[in-house]
């Protein structure tokens, strides 16, 4: 029996627990999920009638860039207050951002700097993957151990972009240690040479328009880069996530690696899964300019059947907001080559509502694998704990949706500041009604309460053996 | 906040539910998990001191033969009194067995007279299979979809075995029916022509000795079998699940049928995990035949890792007792040629012990993953709401096993009716040391309490989406 | 030197031959090919100018049915001498055509009576595969190898159609026999269970069309068909031939079965290649209703690039000839079920211009695979001796092509007594000119000279090793 | 009729063809195959009694190291006289060998300075791959597109090796030049990160012998990087070649590709069918090491049966020459660790008895397989018109066999100047007995009659279609 404090109590809402899914009341205290059951009886400060909602927990968002200095010299568009309040109005309580180190940098000082920003801006929960950009400076031997030890248990690198790809060499050192140490590295996986083959050819060619993006990454790109990945995964033993999956071939790669024995995960993003290669024929297709690129229809039937079957375990936005002026896309100007135009589109507010839509509304594979593609595997994967599900004792992050809710997406109605919205003209049933941080709540009603910095950084815990994540 | 009276508390036990794992408090009233939490305030009638135990849900054996008359005309060992209490013996408080059809039977009588014998012997809770041998007389448009409606929804096929086994066109017919009417349908899945002809060769050569047994099933025979029923279930749409996956091809077929979206599941059985074709070379070795047979070292491996990575989902025992007499083994006298020994051998109380020793004390995969394997995935395949894992509101049935108590396995130590231990000389680490059905305590300090015929029959609910059901 | 008469020289034409393609002449005596060179210097009563022509060795057809009687009692259109009139149209000198059991037939009167047919009538060589509907009554263990080692070393079997198809273990009793004697086994392999059971819910439902008929023959009975037959070899041993391959997964499952080490070859036909199944959508659809039925472009395409990477390894025609009335397509009336319509098509004559229209014309592979899978590939598979390749010693069997002449296709064009051209409308680059039979001319400039039955039987020698003969 | 002169008639062997193999006499006249037959009339002045033996083709040995410069700087053992005699008597007449550019250096350069040294030494035929080090300094653009078209058709691209090796962007180019002009690539593939990886570490402990080779060059650094040479092939259409397959994963993923219509083919070598990685624990291990280094015996069946199945299309020796001393092995001391130790070991000699005593001796896969793999395809892989068949019209470059002679190897019993044979301790049945170059005997009764730098340069032909070469 709770002797403490109630002080919110969501009555009657339709609850997806790790238990189930049923009808109960949850009481929240000092920001912890404190009771969960059928009619408490006490009362609360607070109290929310969520009959004919959905209580959810509130989503994980484990790959976003936020406040993030590019490779190439740009920052993005949002701070940690913008983009992490977009986030809370699309029903997702925690991001996992960068931390972006460029050449010469101390991996300390890049984390911490991030670290700062995060606490000045950020509305929710966070934590922080390490982009390994530079590993000699004893930034191999000395910081990132040290801030692995500390929780910063997540490394991402890029297998292309001239200033923050790294050999494969490298990344071999990285995995011995990440195995070593229980991290986890992430990849953005595309071949170098075939993106750099491609983008010299079409350039040659006159061939500059954004639409060109798509030919300059190829398939084979990703399909053979995941691929060593992989290979690098099964040598070493280390733990590995594959960010954005956009390919058949690419999640089949990951599939028969796990079945291996190879410790990989892998996400994919709703631009993959709602988004085909036709986008970058539009108009203001700098808009949809990301990578690896949109793929067919085939393909994304192959990543739903990836999802399914659990090769896929993670559905992420990959939010990576530039404007489309001056400041973002376009800072070389309106004309500027393909290549010279910022990769990335914002998603931390819409990634939950397309899925929801889809697997919710729709019904392709339900709410509790929602909840579990986008909250409780991202926070379980990454060790994030106490996110991602709604669990007695688990911090009070909670999102309830009303599934009936519908919304058409306009032009830029997103509360990031990117500027648009990419999927502007889509419909969605479903949206998250009210949500809560840690007990306290910060949309309600579809409206933004609060943009105060009260997110507290998450130490990553020792991520746990991979593939056994998912058969629980 | 709970205001029943609780009967018993189980205090300070590490307990494992799908929320996650932490030592805390269950409180159980009425038969029914009504508290789970820190420091439980109330008293109850029982409390037992768990500190240092392991608090489980009780063990879910969706594949086991009790008080069965097999195609052969042969009626195993066991009652439903021995092999339930066998069960509960072994951490294990559900049991699926089946009904077992036979040419001219109708199936509303089959089921009711399996149902008679169970309710009069059962220790513990039950389901049942029906084992689909004579689909004419009306059977298949009457009996079955009615059974199915009112939660017999399971259906087993025979693709071997003279007088059971179902031609292809006629299982066919049955997966589009239990595709229409949401049932399951399960497979012993081998090649009957491979069988068969193999079976006719070896004995014509005077090839009669046990140990021929294997060769007469041989691996191939799996294979092609498991195959045939995915590509039958990809026809259909229907959802099935191969029963005692014992091959890497075999396991690796359902993988790649699960990739293109088949709704196939499997289950391997510890018979295949812990013992190799060799146990047919040794003395007495009628006590080892089953079938499929015992495989390889290498077929180990690859089951494991299919465990690992979700395609095999359940592991279950295929209980299938027959003492090593005239009554069983021998019903064709001590030199029968090995085509007229009983398969099977006894599971239900060796399943838990061998698999923890395995997966908890020895760290492979982890107590999650073994929960979810032996007890919450066979639960939510078949339907057996409450049952699998520790919820409040499920069924108390809990299993409170001792990480450190070990066991030497004897000639004849198990508390079924077959006489004999397979895993004779084999040392288990960790066992069941209390064991809950409906919050009755049936086994303390791993003694047996009670045979009083207390289980009841359990409807399976309708069994939802089949690859959602991983997810989650 | 040769001291011998030669009878013809074929002077100029380029030749295509085992050691490569050249312009060279050739000689012929006594019927059999005995010089190859450049400027054969003597003369020769017959001399035919081939220059701008190629000159290539008559075609195989290993798969056709020629004066035989169905499984249901219908005979086909086509004599002996229709049948291989037709065949040298279209220049095709070898045929195998199949002489086919019923139950309750000694194997051996079977063989005689259709060889004695064929003696009769046949204007070309010919050879035969044994339908294999009745292996009881000692023709298992008698005839069949008798007939075997006498050089009938082709069996083929049906897994479908209900009084000439195989069980399993029957079918690996066969297997075992001709592993043992040196016999190839050929499957038309379809699952029967798939098919009777669309086949009952199609016409259940008052689906009666012939456009039905490509529902009531679903892709995944081949697949599970091929599948289950490479298994049985890949067990016992034994050289098996799957004949018309059609769909993409099928061709995938003998590559695979391959790379084990299966000793199994695999052929498609023109139908497969140039057809889809919309063309049961056409009127008159009756004309192309055959079994396997046509499938898709992408089939198409994966049977292409399986005939690149040597998984198939001979095209041949299927020649199914019925006619459009009731002797024939008709039996049942006009109105007949799709299910009481005979399955095939004429096509012995349109093999080889099809598919030298696309390999040689359009240049898809080239002139060398096109003679090879036509030609040299199935004499070599099948132990024609002397068949199949210009080689000095071999039969005088040639087709010199004019590669540039063309034909529209028309409604009732071709020689055999089918009475209608499948192909009808399409129009084909490349034509035999001159057909020669053992030096004997059977066509000059496109004109039939004799019908007389000169043909001889063909022994098969023992076929050899199977996997080696690809080397080659 | 032939007029002009026999010069030689080999009479009453076994004479394997592309027609097959026969009894029959060979005339050779002008250092051509001049005439094929039964009883060749006339007579010349040399006459040989090939009664009992085998005449086959000369061996064409598409990859080996003559005279070369390694990457490293050491010039390997043999010169073109040694290395070309060598080859010789071991029944090879043709060989492929390397024009190895170094960085700095002018491509046409480097292959004027190697056709000078084989002009000056080889007594028998030779062509080169380029080796490209350098793409950069007008190479690309000019130097190699030059060498093409006049011959030079195939180039080398090494993907480890610090010196020598090449990005992936630079290889993608040179795919795209290789395409459109016809050349075809070859390719040392394996991953340089992982080498490196493993050898700093590998060293950083102390593991500095010769065993530790093996460690150092994992299996996955084969797999990874033909997985990659194939993605990229794809991507550019280029045909490629994939040098000294090793493992069963690289077999499978080529297999893979080649389904796909990658026109790529692969090669393997004597010591990956005839060694294991254990060689490297005997006695004087730097005698056997080389990159890749040596497997196991489950990947030997897996190259086995890739050969069978026609995925591995050549068998070459990869001859690398370097003495046991300072001047070669030990260039770096005796004492050196295994990363300077030269890799490679002679092979030009031994690789045809070794492979017809298991294929003919043995009767795996047998002597049409024998000659296809070892001469006639290497011959058309690389467009060496008139080589690798025994073909009217073709260079009378003839080993004639004794299939019934013994050896066993000697420590030092090779024509080479390695000074010593790996293979030491080996028996072989079967070896060539006469050798002929061109019409000019070069071997007689075993015995080296000459080294006379008779040889010439070989121009490659445009190397055709790829996947299609291997149906005829």
């Amino acid at each position: 029996m709770q002797s403490k404090q109630i002080d919110t109590i969501i009555r009657g809402g339709t609850v997806v627990t790790p238990s189930g899914t049923a009808v109960q009341d949850i009481g929240v205290s000092g920001g912890k999920i404190s009771e969960l059951g059928n009619a408490i009886a006490s009362s609360a400060p607070t109290e929310i009638d969520a009959r004919g909602l959905l209580v959810l927990p509130g989503g994980v968002d484990t790959h976003c860039h936020i406040e993030q200095m590019s490779g190439a010299g740009l920052m993005n568009a949002d701070t940690f207050r913008t983009a992490t309040r977009s986030a809370a109005m699309g029903g997702t309580t925690t991001t996992v951002s960068f931390a972006a180190q460029h050449a010469g940098q101390k991996m300390r000082q890049v984390v911490g700097d991030y670290a700062a920003l995060a606490r000045k801006g950020a509305v929710i929960d966070h934590a922080f993957h390490m982009i390994a950009a530079d590993i000699g400076n004893d930034n191999l031997t000395e910081d990132i151990p040290a801030l692995i030890s500390e929780g910063h248990r997540s490394i991402k690198i890029f297998t292309t972009y001239a200033k923050v790809r790294q050999d494969d060499k490298s990344i071999i050192d990285i995995l011995a240690l990440a195995r070593d140490t229980e991290a986890l590295v992430c990849f953005h996986a595309e071949n170098d040479g075939l993106i750099g083959h491609m983008t010299e050819k079409l350039l040659s060619e006159g061939k500059t328009a954004p639409k060109y993006h798509a030919a300059s990454h190829p398939r084979e790109a990703e399909i053979e880069a995941i691929d060593r990945m992989c290979r690098f995964a099964e040598f070493t033993g280390a733990r590995i996530m594959i960010f954005h999956v956009s390919t058949r071939e690419g999640a089949e790669i990951v599939r028969q690696a796990r079945s291996r024995g190879v410790r990989v995960q892998a996400e994919t993003c709703p631009h993959y899964l709602f988004m085909t290669a036709d986008v970058l024929e539009r108009e203001n297709a700098a808009r949809f300019m990301c990578s690896p690129p949109q793929r067919s229809r085939d393909d994304q039937e192959a990543l739903w059947n990836a999802m399914a079957d659990g090769t896929i375990e993670l559905v992420t936005s990959d939010h990576a907001p530039y404007r489309m002026d001056a400041s973002g896309k376009f800072a070389h100007g309106e004309d500027a080559p393909f290549n010279q135009i910022a990769n990335g589109m914002p998603g931390l507010e819409t990634r939950l509502p397309l899925m929801f839509d889809t697997m919710v509304s729709s019904g392709r594979l339900g709410v509790e694998a929602f909840v579990q593609l986008t909250a409780t595997a991202p926070a379980r994967t990454f060790g994030l704990d106490g996110k991602g599900a709604i669990v007695e004792g688990f911090d009070a992050d909670l999102a309830i949706w009303d599934p009936e809710a519908t919304h058409n997406y306009g032009a830029n109605d997103l509360h990031d500041n990117a500027g648009y919205n990419p999927f502007e003209g889509t419909t969605v049933k479903g949206l998250p009604l009210h949500v809560f941080s840690r007990g306290k709540i910060l949309v309600r009603d579809r409206s933004l309460l609060t943009e105060a910095p009260q997110g507290r950084w998450l130490p990553m815990s020792a991520v746990f053996g991979g593939v056994t994540a998912r058969l629980v």
